[in-house]
């Protein structure tokens, strides 16, 4: 017996195109144009006609293609001559992939979010067949893609993990651990296949496992997207992501270079957000044409459900009139033990630093510009305009201690508790210190107030119970009143930040 | 100038097939028919052969039919007799649709999520041409998605509203308010063209207006999902959600039919979740082979992220070991209040009932059952196997109270005091009363633990300072450690169960 699932390949074939000016479909053209490829003795393929445009394709034999635009220039001299025919030409080089599907047309939207656009393509829809001509350079991956659909196999999504540092190390150890569970389950084939740092970048087309450190330990390629660009096409490699896990400025440039190139991008790296909103804007241009997608869920409140849950409010037309809450993980701890506990601040810094809470120079916490940074960019999900250098943002830092080196900087952490203390004792009775970000005003114009700033709150409030290294975030809307949601919780840490990220990848995975 | 753009649209046409067995591609074949149709003077269109299997197609003028097949009947007489050629037959009433189309791929998975598979479909990606040949009776509806697609006409979502009480009707007016911004944001077009409730239904195919109710009032259509599915088919509707905002027990007998006619679905209607396992599984295997998708975020928490959240947590493969929180508007309220204030436990139940947050019966709150029905969904969402009757359910209601009929019930409310008075004497300093529902014990076992009972938590804990009517969810997973994910907020209410249900017609209408 037949089976009828086989992917029959054919390669080494060339299109004939036959282009004319609104005659085909006359009586007689047809038979004419197989007629003279009948007496050159030339097997025809797959025969594609159109008859609101003017072509026809066939496809024949390499071997036979330039007998076959011969013989058809001799049929057509006078029409030629006559500007009735335009071009008769051969397109060599490509094969044709024959199949049996029955969803055909999610195997079509596979292959295009793939970037491969069939050169033709038959599809007879009773018995379900289906024929598509590509570049031989294509095969392969088209191969793959068609398989995974009508078989029902896993597909395959490639990751490129661009740093592995704590969170991008951890997060390559929950996707080989996790991999098989979500191949069982979702029938998606999650493989890395590169891994780069900012120096080094290694690739392995089959997917890497556990030791994947060691490799890129022993790896040689220099960390370039191009490499990874074309890594990718010469290995015809389909639904691919790049995660950004590192903080580089850099980095960041290639952005649109890689939506262009095919793959959609997932970032818990916060810089791109927080660039000029022109470049913010003209890459979402760039996205929304690529039909690729852009996920950053970790960017602020790590793995805390924060950014869809506004995207979705915003867009179904609630009106959210206030963002305010803790928005760093490290400012959290230092504040929530400062207030309650009788110890000197720099004392609690140096704990919270200890603790990896902080920086390794706390003043970039301690300059409420990564607060900023994330108040930015709930803000630009409102649609609302606003430049990093809106936001008013009463640092920790005194102006004394701003231009030390690091070093000097540390060995005077003392020069901190004088004025900490006196904020700390001018509280109302049964209040304490919170570090918040506050996204306020009229949200209907163009641009919000942001305001990064130490406050004095009851003990007993939302804000005031928090605890540990927490974030919390409170939403207010129209509809929600008086009592905003609240979403409350570990905003960061490399195992929930990682863990967020791969919410994305999943988000990403689900629709290819 | 010729406007590339256009989509041309040719009626009356009929398909010419032709089946053989392995001999086309033979040298001679194409010629041979070509030839028979050209001595017959038939006009030929879209020309479609396969090379890997054996058919061609052509399409000829519906008046030409007949004489088509008989011609070639005549010229393939030898072959038939031998066998070698098995049917020659024509299908008649189909229309050819010509449009040029860079993202071709998009508009087939467009036309596939309406049903609508091209029965003929030739493409020539060069000049990015396309082809489809369609049946007569869908010809419109096709015409309608492709010029959406190339000509970036906002896509057009029809939603078909099942309910219009407190909750339905809030949502569409909602609907109504934030059309024209949806429309210019996000180019979608949501149109509401069918508005039921359990004994009428009205349809307007243009979409309503604020008039709605008045249409409804006068409506005389039985309310019947046969008619809403055939009006879906007879004005040729794609996009199709179906929106389920009734508490009716049939309305969800139809959910299948309705992903098997095209819908997808939206439900703030929580029975479907909690009828047997096999009848929720069955549902899911339905969804999947249609690639329907059925959303319920409001079915917990009303407008909070809590569904999406735990289902991205579980399936990145995050171990979710515990989920706790007052999950009930009224029961929040009522032990919110009783705890901290000097009142008699009918009083403040009377409180809750005057201010809308019970149902009519309050024993239906009291009861436990609605508290258990939420538990037993975010356990299913975790691939537990549960059953409803596998929960473990405190009623508040004594057994002497529990039978008799609703107006004897609100009559000796006063019978309530004595026990509950008691429950808060004996609690610890500085405690107060929660109505919690709880999911845990081993969740990676088939079944988990699921408990609905009253306890006693400190004061100033997350749950021991929940206030008014808001719902609290703590969500404990491996990475997050004893620091539970808490999500907060109003967890009921018209507006806000609403906004979440617009939440989840988004979801769905950006993927489409």
């Amino acid at each position: 017996m037949k089976n009828n699932n086989e992917i029959k390949i054919l390669k080494h074939k060339s299109i004939i195109k036959f282009e004319g000016k609104d005659f085909l479909g006359e009586v007689g053209i047809d038979g004419r144009i197989f007629k003279a490829l009948t007496y050159a003795r030339i097997s025809v393929g797959v025969i594609s006609q159109q008859s609101a445009e003017n072509g026809l394709s066939v496809l024949v034999n390499e071997s036979d293609s330039e007998k076959a635009v011969n013989c058809l220039i001799n049929e057509f001299e006078n029409e030629r001559k006559s500007g009735k025919v335009n071009q008769i030409f051969s397109v060599n080089n490509v094969s044709v992939l024959g199949f049996v599907a029955k969803d055909f047309n999610k195997i079509l939207s596979e292959l295009a979010r793939n970037n491969i656009f069939p050169l033709i393509l038959n599809q007879v829809a009773s018995e379900n067949k289906v024929n598509i001509v590509v570049t031989s350079s294509q095969d392969q991956k088209a191969k793959n893609i068609i398989e995974a659909e009508i078989f029902a196999k896993p597909k395959t999504v490639h990751l490129a993990m661009i740093g592995h540092g704590k969170v991008g190390s951890v997060l390559i150890d929950q996707v080989l651990k996790s991999a098989e569970v979500i191949r069982n389950r979702k029938k998606i084939d999650l493989k890395i296949v590169a891994v780069a740092n900012s120096r080094k970048m290694v690739f392995n087309k089959y997917g890497f496992d556990e030791s994947w450190s060691d490799d890129l330990l022993v790896a040689e390629n220099v960390s370039n997207m191009d490499s990874l660009i074309k890594f990718s096409q010469v290995n015809q490699l389909e639904n691919l992501i790049v995660v950004d896990n590192t903080a580089s400025t850099d980095f960041v440039k290639k952005y649109t270079l890689l939506a262009e190139s095919g793959f959609d991008l997932v970032s818990s790296n916060k810089i791109f957000n927080t660039l000029s909103i022109s470049e913010y804007r003209d890459f979402r241009h760039v996205l929304n044409k690529k039909n690729k997608k852009y996920l950053y869920e970790t960017n602020v409140g790590a793995g805390l459900p924060l950014i869809d849950t506004i995207k979705l409010l915003h867009l179904s037309g609630e009106n959210i009139t206030r963002i305010k809450g803790v928005f760093s993980g490290s400012l959290s701890y230092i504040f929530n033990n400062f207030s309650v506990r009788v110890e000197k601040f720099s004392t609690i810094l140096k704990e919270a630093m200890e603790q990896g809470f902080t920086e390794p120079d706390p003043r970039e916490d301690l300059s409420g510009n990564d607060v900023a940074r994330k108040l930015l960019i709930l803000a630009r999900e409102l649609d609302l305009s606003n430049e990093f250098t809106d936001i008013n943002i009463e640092s920790l830092i005194p102006n004394q201690l701003a231009h030390l080196d690091k070093n000097d900087f540390l060995d005077n952490l003392d020069d901190l508790d004088a004025h900490f203390e006196e904020v700390k004792e001018n509280q109302k009775e049964n209040h304490v210190l919170r570090l918040v970000g506050d996204l306020h005003g009229d949200l209907q114009q163009e641009k919000g107030e942001l305001d990064v700033q130490l406050i004095s709150v009851p003990a007993n409030s939302a804000l005031g119970q928090l605890k540990g290294s927490d974030s919390i975030f409170e939403i207010y809307t129209e509809s929600y009143g008086e009592n905003p949601i609240v979403i409350m919780g570990a905003g960061a840490g490399a195992k929930v930040t990682a863990r967020g990220v791969f919410g994305d990848i999943l988000r990403l995975s689900e629709n290819k």
